[in-house]
């Protein structure tokens, strides 16, 4: 079975498994909405990849961090989409969930997939409890608060903010509990999987930023230019759209470079090329990098107006 | 150490904890002002109660449980408390999350402090990791969907509601996880624990709608007649009120008569009575009887009418 269909199985399994009689029908739509069709999958997917580059031996242990870590992104997108934030009507090409429920069960559907996240965790965990503990500080580090992705969505209510720092927080800190969750639910050591969660999580925050200007909505599956938009920190502004690109490049291959010795390197190595690729395809930078230097051809440098013949 | 003492200093230990330079300094100010100063702490105590009931044989793990229980509190105090709900002012007798912070950081609060429910018991419960296993099933059945206070709040945007399933959801689940996990953190069976948390929880909701009626926003520290405001189903408009004060006496004795035979029965006791008190003094009871019983005395019965003499 392919990376994604496994992943596709375990969540509907678990969001099944709330669907009981005496549970408030809207409540439970709600959350399915906010979890299918789903987006790529990329954090449950690298979960997966590093479990199985660890000689994965508790395959639903696996499937039980993998599911949780989708769960606690899927409800970050679902608050973060809230009026009082994004305010946005579109995710992932339909509306938002408060759209077509309405802001009470967004705000409460985002609160039962966390609550579900850990749950998850705990049903399957039960059978590794020594596991589980390491588990479970893994995916809070990675999502609450001092670094995790609901400290980093706050850094956007501080009136002075690191860019770095608050990058790390709001994307970084989940890449970096799916590769860490990966190797524990394999009941390997984590430290190792560290750095690649967290230069794939700085490249997809930059990717992002580079999306958010170049693409449009239809192909966003949500608004565009919605950086500029909030005045939130952004990587194309920072650095302009051809520098961005540029250090996209380099994080990625920074996260190749840090993937440990194992059998598995290659196929992970493979994984991380494609979703580079997917993210800003290569003939998207090199078009940029054309139009950057057609347009420094088309207009005459100060030296060249100096020194350039009468 | 009085146990309301206990509780504060371990949720004070806990929220020090993250409070790190990396952290946004507004979302841990939103926290500790969603949990300082707090108010009784009754779902803590209880916990705390049941623990020491069992034999508590692990305190550490007990303060991790009862700590957990107050932030999943205070967490569905703040979200419950924003616009897209009841829209207060006011909290515990000082203004709300949102109205100090803004509606961006309550939500964010909100979450925060679900996850560092969390991790707080992940921290304490890697020393017991089969406990931990237990006792996070707990928390998120008494948290999450199909049954638990996430989805006892969601039954107030279904168009039909079982008057007695949102309160068990709204309120009870968190007052059966409290005993119940009071007893996993002693390592007891949580069976028989169940009833008095379902008797509290029960207890407290009709109390909560008495106290609504009854009582101004200056005694209550939040707006009242909000039940009436917001349509919300309620024990006080099905019965009247004193009908719903005569349930809530009769809640609070099979509470007291669920108590498992233990050394620790008769302190338990003592703690159920307090808190029936506290609630709904026994003078509040004798008065709005004999307030019924004049207004209809002064009101001549139909009966009256029909047989009285000439």
């Amino acid at each position: 079975m392919d990376m994604l269909t496994r992943i596709q199985q375990a969540l509907n399994k678990e969001l099944t498994l709330a669907h009981r009689p005496s549970a408030p029908p809207r409540l439970l739509a709600a959350m399915r909405h906010a979890v299918f069709p789903g987006g790529a999958r990329i954090r449950p997917q690298l979960c997966l990849a590093v479990a199985r580059a660890c000689g994965e031996d508790a395959p639903a242990l696996t499937d039980a961090a993998a599911v949780a870590i989708e769960l606690l992104h899927c409800a970050s997108l679902v608050h973060d989409d809230m009026p009082c934030f994004d305010d946005a009507d579109t995710r992932r090409g339909k509306p938002t969930v408060h759209k077509v429920f309405g802001e009470p069960l967004a705000l409460l559907a985002g609160d039962a997939l966390i609550i579900l996240a850990y749950e998850t965790l705990a049903r399957t965990g039960v059978q590794h409890p020594q596991r589980l503990a390491a588990l479970l500080m893994t995916l809070c580090e990675g999502t609450g608060a001092p670094d995790g992705i609901v400290a980093g969505q706050a850094w956007e209510c501080e009136s002075r903010v690191d860019l770095g720092q608050y990058q790390r927080a709001k994307t970084g800190a989940l890449f970096v509990a799916s590769t860490c969750a990966g190797a524990q639910a394999a009941g390997a050591d984590p430290s190792g999987w560290r750095g690649l969660g967290e230069c794939l999580g700085e490249a997809y925050q930059v990717a992002d930023d580079i999306r958010d200007v170049m693409l449009q909505a239809d192909q966003l599956g949500k608004p565009a230019g919605q950086d500029a938009h909030h005045h939130r920190p952004s990587a194309a502004a920072d650095l302009g759209l051809l520098g961005a690109m540029a250090y996209f490049r380099r994080l990625m291959q920074a996260a190749i470079d840090s993937v440990p010795e194992c059998p598995a390197r290659s196929a992970m190595r493979h994984l991380v090329l494609q979703e580079s690729e997917r993210l800003i395809p290569q003939s998207a930078c090199d078009r940029v990098e054309r139009e950057h230097q057609a347009a420094h051809l088309a207009r005459p440098s100060v030296v060249t107006c100096i020194a350039g013949p009468a």
